[in-house]
């Protein structure tokens, strides 16, 4: 959980108590911030402590590596579960037609924009993508949906779970849903009220699917390249606390996009502690669900293997 | 969709027109009822037509058959999704430590059940499984969701999406979130009722999962058994037509658990249409989440290969 201040001294204690010099944290950027604090502590008390941070994160938004283990894997799963879901409403007609799959991602729109990586004309899925660096226009998600319904008889939208609205999050016009010990609020979903939008303007039912932490956790869909690389970074953490590097993440660096080809390297922590890398400008997904090519090049081997094929085996009356 | 008597004329018409003499439908028990009544139709016009149904649902609950085609892929899906959500939560701790799921299963515990295949021991995933067979009661979900949390910091409970509680459908207190054309009702999920019970109960957050169409169409989790029967039922169909049989099903018999041996028959339409096959007592999970050997052993070859090791590779601290 997020260090307070108060946490520190115990902290420093248990460290202490069993004379460990070197601290590994796995995890994003919030975990980047909490290898920083700790390691500032440790300076301030003067007790010698090597903080070597991992980046792992499905939200893929940490600066400086191209990219972070975990992100792959979920990837893997939303670009087959966008697919999929859209020959399950193709196929099922008039009785689901329109279907809403909400995506994990706090701040960034990468592992959303994945769910595009099959779609490769207009009947396929997605129709629209909602992330959370463009401002959501309820007017052009209707509008996107509507077409593809209109069109193809069916509609699938994938939307981050933070999407926002001109006015704040989406669906924060009622009260949270629950309140915890920290005064942090849960909020309805997005998919949720968008599901209940739709129904309510074109008249027919929609479902709305949210993997939630099935995303990142589903053992069939690991991506190979994630595995592998997790196991690389962890060897390579090693390897850096023994040549007595210190408030350092270990990072990806890609160096050949067609062969992939990459090195580890490592940046320090208080240049990642914090930052978030949002979905750069020409990665980000267009109104009909489409992303670019320089997109679906950096993800394809993050991917893993087998990808599977999705060319149709007949043609459709 | 279903077929309604004034359908018939058209239906009948068009198959004249093209001169079609055999007609096979792909689906479950509505789908059987379909082909009984097409049948019968074409008969009382004395139209020479054979109808041969192929089974297939993630419900399972064809009677006659040992299993349909489907049932095997959605069952692996759900009991890695299960697992999985299970050593997430794990994990997460204090931050979101209960999790419900939501499966499909409008009449029968086939698919909830599977959610705990790979559960060995009383802290993995599931700690509680409510199938449509048993009558819902809010208190044994609460018992055995607050003993898995109190034990072991954290707990998941899989409930299929049609359980009912003794005075009808969970969830159906509030009023339905959209009506179709038709006149049927959707309401709110049990996932989604019960996540609030627990919040309000336990006063910690409770997450829902609710895969929905993922988990009947996501590649990865596609079961090699369902792939190759599927794939031989459609050959036997085929076969079943020349031999000018009609008015029946191809079903499936297994003849040797142990090593998964079966053959190929067939059943009457009427002797399946309309009917349903619930999980038998044997089958059911108790009230931590388990379910039978003899169900194990049922399930094992459906789930088609690789299976997942879960052994733990480390210990917790």
């Amino acid at each position: 959980h997020k260090l307070f201040p108060n946490d520190m001294e115990p902290l420093l204690k248990t460290l202490k108590a069993h004379n460990i010099r070197v601290l590994h944290i796995i995890g994003g950027n919030d975990s980047a911030a909490t290898g920083l604090s700790v390691s500032e502590a440790a300076r301030a008390d003067k007790y010698e402590l090597q903080v070597i941070n991992l980046p792992k994160t499905i939200d893929n938004d940490i600066v400086l590596t191209d990219h972070s283990p975990g992100y792959g894997s979920a990837a893997r799963f939303i670009s087959q579960a966008t697919f999929g879901v859209g020959r399950d409403a193709e196929a099922m007609g008039i009785n689901s037609p329109i279907c809403i799959i909400e995506v994990m991602g706090r701040d960034s729109g990468w592992l959303a924009t994945a769910s595009s990586f099959y779609k490769k004309t207009d009947r396929d899925a997605p129709h629209f993508i909602g992330i959370p660096e463009v401002i959501f226009s309820e007017e052009s998600f209707m509008i996107s949906i509507e077409n593809a319904y209109r069109n193809y008889g069916y509609a699938v939208a994938v939307v981050s779970e933070k999407i926002r609205s001109g006015e704040g999050n989406l669906g924060r016009e009622n009260p949270p849903t629950f309140t915890d010990a920290f005064g942090h609020s849960y909020f309805e979903s997005p998919g949720n009220y968008l599901s209940d939008l739709v129904e309510k303007r074109l008249g027919v039912r929609c479902r709305w699917e949210k993997p939630g932490s099935i995303q990142r956790s589903l053992m069939d869909a690991v991506s190979t390249t994630d595995r592998e690389e997790a196991y690389e970074l962890g060897q390579k953490a090693i390897e850096m606390a023994r040549s007595e590097m210190n408030e350092v993440i270990v990072t990806i660096i890609r160096s050949d996009n067609k062969k992939y080809q990459y090195s580890i390297g490592s940046a320090n922590l208080k240049d990642v502690a914090g930052k978030i890398k949002y979905l750069p400008e020409n990665y980000r997904p267009n109104e009909e669900g489409y992303t670019s090519d320089s997109f679906k090049s950096y993800l394809r081997p993050l991917l893993g293997n087998p990808i599977h094929d999705t060319e149709p085996i007949f043609n459709l009356l």
